[in-house]
């Protein structure tokens, strides 16, 4: 059994993701794992033999405090989906001998359903040469889109941001004594967890959004126009929250709706990106108001100036959970939360196979949409409000919140 | 001689306008005078006699903590350019006969330099009238563009979250094993100060960016990409920050190089938005990697849940200043932050003429833009360096900052 362990972060970052990190480093340490290694890049760097040993690029615990607050992922990370063994023996071979080289006996990869995808494809591999490495999954992605989760790491502290940025919008936007309508946009292709959690600005001190437009519900630019010439008979100022990845009843995102030739991104996905902005320009012409479009773009997973406590926590915990697991004989898993009460808030921690979590996603459930679908419920708040609580200080230096790097 | 004050705020909103409003309260409640009145979206809600008690709305001490860290205006504001009395002295005469229906002694003006020109013509108006009300300027702009005063209150904070929300997509934007060019868009119409700004991330614990982009210097699409091109040779990501008004040569605006038909406001100003994107498609046509447009919109305006506390206080001091100036018979000024020294930073407020500041932008000097047009040099950065330092923590309630707004 290698007395080694290794540790990757995947696919997008979030402003938590290094606690989770953190957790993993402190608890293997604490378990007796000789070397921690990270490896760069996530599992497409270790390919290439990139990890560091992270007892050596975190000097002292002032350091593992502000990797914790250093938002995105400090190892780097990858988008890269495994060859099955049937299509590429080689490849496995390949990272098993690395592993071995390392002495590895424990595998984590912190990332979302495509990150799940790996573990269970190397943790089966790994039980057909009778390999005693174990291979834990352990959760993170802002769209809260993985199942077997009650909610996932990195989702509270976007859904603060959110929140928190939504109500300083709204005050902005109220400001003139003339009508306008402000469209922000926020991202989540399939999921609206996000874009939902900007209705928590509504609260005592703020009125709150006026709609939010969820990537579940099919999108009629038409209604949503009427709908806001409506709204302004009474008041004058609109602030709507809409989803990247709202879609027409025929299935065309909104954001190609004005003919351009879709963005896509170097892996082939639609960029999406626009979706205020036409609905911005759509909203000038009918209504004939000031507009304004803003997309929070990766400012909403990388604002780890305002982080949620319990979310950046809970990372830190899944972490040493996955760790635990995994030296007691765990493999193939991923550690999942699981919420006990909304109030208190209580949680805990559990298992699950990660077949059941590779390559799935979560929406948004369709009785926490209103039935105008413009909307979230009480229920829908309920559930996001306790992920949002309290905070991490940053630790400011000259001004600035401190972060680390590799250099 | 009128007994009471009032006070309106004009123009864009800042994060540390209502510190400003805070200020001129507390110091004319504190010398006598017996109400204060805010004008509701500024003088042209006063032609309307819109206008509140603030004595009435602000009910205690709490409330004034969280009316500072509450961003944008809390009386509202508006875009409204007095016509002279010549034009319209009508307008006037209504406008001192509402004023001394509230028995007013003392008006003041929270605003850039268009407010700078309404507290120009009352005073002017109101001497040659012979009334004895004192008119006083309270500096504020995000874009630092008001000459006769060391930089404006509400730059610091919004220089503040650009330098950390900066530092935050610099670690989001490595993460990947790949090329990559991001651009971010800043406000600043002609004056570059927030866009220079974005060099502030560079530190020990942060790369920087690779370029600031200034609408001080003439902006050639093609040179920007070639050197984007050199940069691609030896770093895979590249980072620059460009402003919203960058120009070429022959005076477009680069973002309406698309040939789109310009946004304009409902004042008849364009609407600066989309160089960001317009240089991204750009940079993925000829550097073939994947590119992302950022803008941080009214995000770096609004921005209350991370300001700069040195910018809080002196938001708040020259409110304090104006009214010990009215009170002590000025009339016609606006208070002016005079800097003594950088290292440590010292400053103390005067008065300038109102006339001189009126409709006048101060750019960033040559000097202080290195020779290749892409940077900005050491002495900048130490001047702006002090305005972001130390913090005001926001009051959270239930996750969220608390704001104050009149219902």
């Amino acid at each position: 059994m290698g007395k080694n362990a290794i540790v990757g972060q995947s696919g997008g970052p979030t402003a938590v993701i290094n606690s989770s990190l953190v957790g993993v480093f402190q608890a293997a340490r604490s378990r007796g794992a000789e070397h921690v290694y990270g490896m760069r890049f996530g599992v497409k760097g270790l390919l290439e033999e990139q990890y560091i040993d992270l007892s050596q690029t975190l000097r002292d615990t002032l350091d593992i405090e502000i990797l914790k607050r250093t938002p995105a992922s400090y190892l780097g990370s990858c988008r890269y989906k495994l060859p099955s063994p049937e299509e590429d023996v080689e490849l496995y071979e390949r990272l098993f001998s690395i592993l071995r080289k390392l002495d590895i006996g424990y595998f984590f990869y912190i990332g979302g359903n495509d990150s799940m995808d790996t573990i269970a494809k190397l943790s089966d591999y790994g039980a057909s040469i009778g390999s005693d490495i174990r291979f834990m999954g352990v959760p993170k992605t802002i769209d809260n889109d993985l199942m077997n989760t009650d909610h996932t790491p990195g989702f509270g502290s976007a859904a603060k941001y959110i929140a928190a940025t939504m109500k300083e919008i709204l005050r902005d936007s109220l400001v003139y004594d003339t009508r306008s309508v402000t469209v922000v946009e926020i991202m989540g292709r399939n999921a609206g967890w996000l874009t939902g959690a900007a209705a928590l600005a509504k609260a005592e001190d703020c009125e709150g959004v006026d709609m939010v437009c969820l990537p579940e519900t099919p999108f009629s630019v038409q209604r949503f126009l009427e709908r806001m010439d409506r709204l302004q008979n009474w008041k004058k100022d609109i602030v709507v929250a809409v989803s990247e990845g709202l879609r027409t009843e025929d299935g065309t995102y909104v954001c190609e709706l004005d003919g351009h030739e879709a963005r896509t991104d170097a892996f082939g996905h639609h960029a999406l990106t626009g979706t205020a902005r036409y609905l911005a320009d759509a909203a000038t012409k009918q209504l004939g108001c000031r507009t304004r479009a803003i997309e929070f773009s990766t400012l909403q997973r990388c604002g780890s100036h305002i982080t949620s406590r319990t979310d950046i926590t809970e990372a830190f915990q899944v972490g040493g959970a996955a760790v635990k697991a995994a030296f007691e004989g765990h493999t193939g898993e991923m550690v999942g939360l699981t919420r006990i009460s909304n109030d208190p808030y209580q949680y805990t921690t559990e298992l699950h196979d990660v077949h059941t979590v590779a390559n799935l996603e979560k929406k948004v459930p369709a009785e926490w949409i209103t039935r105008d679908g413009v909307g979230v419920t009480q229920e829908f708040l309920a559930y996001v409000r306790p992920l949002i609580q309290a905070e991490l200080t940053p630790i400011y230096v000259d001004g600035l919140p401190r972060h680390i790097y590799i250099r």
